[in-house]
């Protein structure tokens, strides 16, 4: 059965910005759909925050295997319900890929348990990406280090739990670093962060950016044989006691 | 300089339940406090849920090293004002040790970003506590394990995200096993998560329940050398680029 | 291309011990190697400690995507030049799945950098596991908790660093508990250490302990996309540097 | 009680280098004995290589609480038998600090169970090293980053299990990335690496730096408690079986 891939986007920079375009013609939501776009293991749905329910149904979302998350300016007027949706979806299994200034959004605010705050600028900064873990399955088909020609500079402290892997650090001309392949994991779900993806840069033209994006679905998609309740719970004793 | 403990309880049980008040005459906050009392490291204050900001005010927090939080029945009647300002003292680094139910506060929930669910019944199950990392500060002056005669039963899974440090487990004679003491980090501040403590049991008069407490607040108590805002911010190049 | 399983036994217990061969008639090898046998997306081989080169040449374990190890009372026969051949392998990819009295073998002694000592006894006495990390991909297919009505009990402490992923907790009747799935990482090479296994007992019979060694051995087996030098070495400076 | 402080060097570079004694008049010994001296809350010793038993006797050793090490040239001539003791006293709970090119000793590599190599020059490149978990004790009194005029370049991938927790990484103006302090746990001991100190580069003098090593003595320090066994042994039923 394919991997139900879920692209969501806040979907204002490419409505507004002709800048955008001209990196994107078909936008970020297409951008990225364009990754997973005429492979058989994959199926594909981009939605967008002006969609009905924010694009975020339990029905979609009951379908979804795994979400990728691309937002920036518009965080705040995510609806808290719609929060609240995914939130309980990635507690029962579904896959959520959060990509770079998803790092502030409400629903990796929510799973992260901290504000996620970083240092920044934007000044166009070349990014040599190192793989940290080379086995992991996220990293497979990447080299020892990568380099975007220009990213916007994403620098520590970056205020996250310690992951439970790091995958990858980056490296910025402007004299920072950056942990900027982190995995997660909360309830049943998977969780995994990926820095790059500036709406103005051609990061997500980039092979292995887009290798690692597809990776991280492969890795993080929902267990379709876990179906089991979170919940606390009664639970009657597994032995019999000594009397 | 001590390190300044505040004992926060919800304050019912013992007000309304006179197994409680056998079991601790001087209530849950007085049996925690005792672990405290005498000892020139510490001073220590105990809140309420009834007081004033539901014991929570931010003057109080802003002079609290590391919070005990022991809650239960009441979980649901804290505040959201008084969850966000704990939660905005954790980031900034206040410790936190959340006890025994308090698994299901609001506050560790937030802080997890899972449900912190588990399976559990009441049966005065004898319960071993094994530990498993002995070299952490938590386990100073702990054997290698220890029993309670009675606890309440709290299985797994416990809904949480990997533990950075698991420092403990327990077995229990009903059949069922616990990570019973588990270290995480929140922004800057450290919280520590301990099982024993039903309210109507004797672990709190036991020797090394009351030692592992005390390790506790010493290692999760804020470091005051470290006064740093968190929150994101323009921050320009450390570097000259290349031009 | 199928993921290229090589199984060790120190081979000594089956050729000697009835009661092996009574529960295991085709040896432990032979149980083992059932998991496999029959499903294209893995080739089988079994080799055992009598075989030229201790079972374990350079050419087999350049073939070998992951071994499965099961030794117990000739840790000490097994020659340093083999084990460093396990070593180098697992070092450059090569997945490593310890099984049960494994744990003491000079290879996973070598890579813990820990004795991996542990409390045990043999009384037969019912074990059960739980899962801790129900989303991880070696746990899939798996309940909730499982029984094995007899294990020889492995108890803590278990002197091993703390796992990457705590998988599974063993409760046993005797009072004990084990981390009995714990994941590692070393080198490029994936390393799965389960606790069940005695030779006298069925556990290797059971469908979740057969299971999680079929999802083991996915998991760990080698990425043959990942072919890159292991080694220090002089590197030039990737930035020209200001001058 | 102080703490017990034993400085190791394969004392070979000062002996012969001019530019060693030229930027650390007493030896990198002295450099880092300076860093305890006049503490009362230390006592500090330092041996070398050329001392009798490596300066690594038993009973120099029982009676370290924590050992820093700083070899480079002469990691081969080692006797394995200094090792070896080593070794066994962090499995019985002596702290150890590995400095810079200590990381590919024989006692770290042991201990790590991989190679732990890197990438490396030696241009002087200024290095920046960023905090990343700033309530750590270790990075306490450490600012958001700090920077050293030079250093040699360690870059990754540095060879080493992903580490219990990732203090700082370090940015070199070649372009590279590296953990550049990182902890582990082995039996009993506690170990950090630390990687800046290039024999002919001033970081030793630099006021982090020093805190830093102090902080880790401090948190590497054995636990004069935790005096218990370590190795497998015969342990009968904590529980009288259901019969």
């Amino acid at each position: 059965m394919p991997i139900h891939v879920t692209i969501w986007n806040e979907d204002s920079l490419q409505e507004t910005h002709d800048y955008v375009l001209k990196m994107y013609p078909q936008g970020l939501n297409g951008a990225l759909a364009s990754i997973f776009e005429g492979n058989p293991e994959y199926t594909v749905r981009t939605v967008s925050l002006s969609d009905a329910e924010a694009g975020l149904s339990n029905e979609l979302l009951d379908d979804t295997d795994v979400l990728l998350w691309w937002g920036h300016c518009k965080h705040g007027k995510v609806p808290d319900d719609a929060v609240t949706r995914v939130y309980q979806h990635v507690m029962r299994g579904m896959g959520l890929i959060v990509l770079h200034s998803g790092h502030e959004s409400k629903i990796f605010q929510r799973l992260m348990g901290t504000q996620c705050s970083l240092r920044w600028h934007e000044d166009n900064d070349k990014e040599r990406i190192f793989v940290i873990e080379p086995h992991h399955p996220i990293m497979r088909g990447i080299p020892a280090w990568f380099e975007l020609e220009a990213e916007e500079m994403y620098g520590e402290r970056f205020d996250i739990p310690a992951p439970e892997q790091l995958l990858a650090i980056g490296w910025y001309e402007s004299g920072d670093v950056f942990r900027s392949a982190c995995t997660f994991s909360r309830g049943y779900g998977k969780i995994f962060y990926f820095q790059p993806g500036h709406e103005t840069l051609p990061s997500y033209h980039n092979e292995y950016v887009r290798r690692i994006i597809k990776n991280g679905a492969h890795w993080a998609a929902r267990d379709r044989e876990l179906d089991r309740e979170l919940g606390s719970a009664f639970a009657p004793s597994l032995e019999k006691k000594h009397l």
